[in-house]
């Protein structure tokens, strides 16, 4: 599926009068700097002008290309696809109007079309793909900060979503897909195709239902084996199931069942947005981490809460070893508490950091770290962060510098040294707590 | 204690040199905008200019002040406060170095200077306090906006990064104390306070542990039968707890035993920072709501995701009446979904939200509306924001308009308009649940 995610090609289908979604397609694909060739179809043909770039639109399309995104009349798809028999390689049906709103029928013709044409159907009723590291950004959804994470969402609508609420939760993204009716190639497909890509550290995959359910446990198993594979599952509730059945049309089925597919699988189930995101950043960082967890803090408050939550999760205080407390006393102000949680008191600086988080780390005792920062007072929250970054450490060190514009420039910092930042002490443990579910838990493919 | 949160006049005790504390408090009051008396006082005397002002630092004060905040070394202050005797009505002792270090016969001595001069005391330790409504601030800790929550913090980094974090949250203040070692306020005279004082809607707290245990029970009924208090406890876990009984001295005791008192008394217990903020959100809009929620959206996934988080949280999605569903049917396109959750589809504008939700705020089988939105495609989510604020509805709606920058006008515009925008399906539905709490457990003072 190379060609849909690392295309060298696209042939971009529909209107492109101002507003329109193919327009939009365009422009995304031209402003995210794609290097390969565009070509926009319309029967009317013409010149137009889409992010200072002009194009010729073909009125039909006579070369080869490797994908071609379909923003037609329903009706009309079956035929396109049948001429593009050998032109295209595969297909990303945007336009709606199939199965969603009951024409089965359609939608059937389609497939048989495409099957016939040996090409490949993404959608249709979907909102497009991008493949990050392809430049190649095939959707009227907002572009994305290049990373790890592969999203594969059944609904275009929260994919969208979450590709913008990702961009401002500092998540990176290898690709996105939204598959809609899934007529062709499904979430199955997706899961195993991100397995083997070398760009995507971490996929995760929202979905409401899944229509067959062995393949999916197949894919979803290798997956899980290669990556982290991080799932949403909408319609757990009763009312849920209800709502997601008659919104995509696919049986929700008992949430039990999935729930056990996905454990068996070694998938890591969240049950919110947030905790999506959450997950998907600690996975864009970390492989895994075993369950004792050190937390280094210049507060005692937020300390406090980030030990009752990792407690809560079923995680581990560690216990330092002596040695640790004893290296750790011999430069510490008395004031801080060489106890885990660690207190380096309110006027911690880099070198009190610095010096903390490498002792702690040449502990056996300990797995990770959670590295707690409040606004400090007479230094900039930069300091902080350089001292996080400069650490010699191999074990996964999770910060939460907290408090907004207050915190900015350590963030800022921290991002740039490709250490994402979260924005409670609460949510830095949960993500502990992520990275501890993949230990031991690998399943052999 | 209204002499500490709408002051008349101010003095401030300490060294006014450029970075010290004082001076940080002096800017912080002059910026916010007080219109009283400042006095900065310093042996020393001098001419300071601070945020375009220039003050005549007196040698001593000589005049009446409500309220005094003092940042001297630790041993000098329970002779400062024997001096002022007559001079300020309170006084807020920012200085360490007291019982929170060992140092239990300073701090004896401050108390009963403050005593015999009658002089009631914040602190010591503590990082302040601010009288939004007095545009008071009286702290080195970002100023906040006006609105409803009064924050009682027993931990000052706490506070702060709570304060910060509440302006990027969208929370408005009606007040702030950071009460510190709690020598002689503590938080059971703030929750007194806070329940009666008329710009605040709902309180929030902050314990790691409390003294007086029969007390605290008391203020906390009293202050929950008034509105809602809200309550964050660290130290709930065993090794959060021996934590907080090194960083507070205060026996943290058993967690069970806060648990009862603060369902007894009504109260509102959270679990997380976020929490705290969605909370304090949602009761600066209503006051109660019944279980009962109709959810409206614009994208099917959304609406599920509402749906599963609300049913786990053992709220109902309402069963709409009969009329509801046809006249809901009369004026929506047949693709919408008229069974809650209420799907009004892509292309949903302006007046499919306004009258959608006019109708349903009419069904009696209705308690409280969830109204999502995800960028809508051909129109600006301003539109949408606009029909929320003009529904005519006096039932709580609480909003999740979701991904970042591209809902940004319409966030905007509620906030304007005092409706609070939660950024996920689960922590709008979260919101609700608070808010059901409160309805028919008030306890009767």
């Amino acid at each position: 599926m190379d060609y849909f995610f690392y295309p060298k090609s696209v042939a971009i289908f529909g209107s492109f009068r101002e507003g329109s979604i193919a327009r939009e397609i365009l422009r995304n694909i031209v402003e995210g700097g794609f290097e390969g060739e565009i070509i926009p179809v319309n029967p009317k043909g013409g010149i137009i002008e889409v992010a200072g770039r002009k194009f010729e639109v073909k009125r039909r399309l006579t070369s080869k290309v490797d994908v071609s995104i379909i923003v037609i009349p329903a009706k009309l798809v079956p035929g396109l696809i049948r001429e593009l028999k050998g032109l295209t390689k595969g297909a990303v049906v945007i336009s709606a109007g199939f199965s969603e709103v009951g024409n089965v029928e359609l939608e059937r013709e389609l497939i048989n079309a495409a099957r016939e044409a040996g090409i490949r159907v993404i959608g249709p009723n979907c909102a497009g793909i991008f493949g990050v590291y392809g430049k190649f950004f095939g959707s009227f959804e907002v572009r994305v900060r290049k990373g790890g994470l592969a999203l594969i969402s059944q609904s275009g609508a929260f994919g969208g979503a979450a590709l913008a609420m990702g961009n401002e939760e500092g998540v990176g993204f290898s690709a996105f897909v939204s598959y809609g009716n899934a007529a062709d190639l499904n979430e199955s497909d997706f899961l195993m195709y991100f397995a083997d890509d070398p760009n995507t550290k971490v996929i995760a995959l929202y979905i409401e239902g899944v229509k067959d359910g062995r393949r999916f446990f197949d894919a979803l198993r290798y997956a899980s084996s290669r990556k982290p594979v991080i799932i949403l599952k909408a319609g757990r509730s009763t009312s849920g199931a209800r709502a997601a059945a008659s919104h995509t049309g696919s049986l929700a089925g008992s949430y039990e069942i999935y729930r056990a597919v996905f454990r068996q699988a070694g998938a890591i189930e969240v049950e919110e947005m947030e905790e999506l995101f959450d997950a998907a950043k600690v996975f864009e960082m970390y492989e895994s981490s075993g369950k004792r967890v050190a937390v280094i803090t210049n507060s005692g408050g937020p300390g406090v809460l980030a030990t009752d939550k990792l407690e809560k999760l079923g995680l581990e205080i560690a216990k330092l070893r002596e040695d640790t407390v004893a290296r750790l006393k011999e430069f510490l102000p008395p004031q801080c508490s060489v106890r885990n949680p660690i207190d380096l008191i309110a006027d911690a600086d880099y070198e009190r950091y610095r010096r903390t988080i490498e002792i702690v780390c040449e502990d056996d005792n300990v797995d990770a770290l959670l590295v707690i920062c409040v606004p400090p007072i007479f230094i900039s929250s930069g300091e902080i962060a350089r001292a996080v970054i400069d650490a010699k450490c191999k074990k996964p060190i999770v910060v939460n510098f907290m408090a907004g514009a207050l915190v900015r420039e350590g963030v800022a910092l921290l991002e740039e040294h490709g250490i994402k930042n979260f924005p409670t002490p609460e949510r830095a443990a949960k993500a502990i707590y992520w990275l501890s579910l993949r230990k031991g838990d690998r399943v052999i493919s």
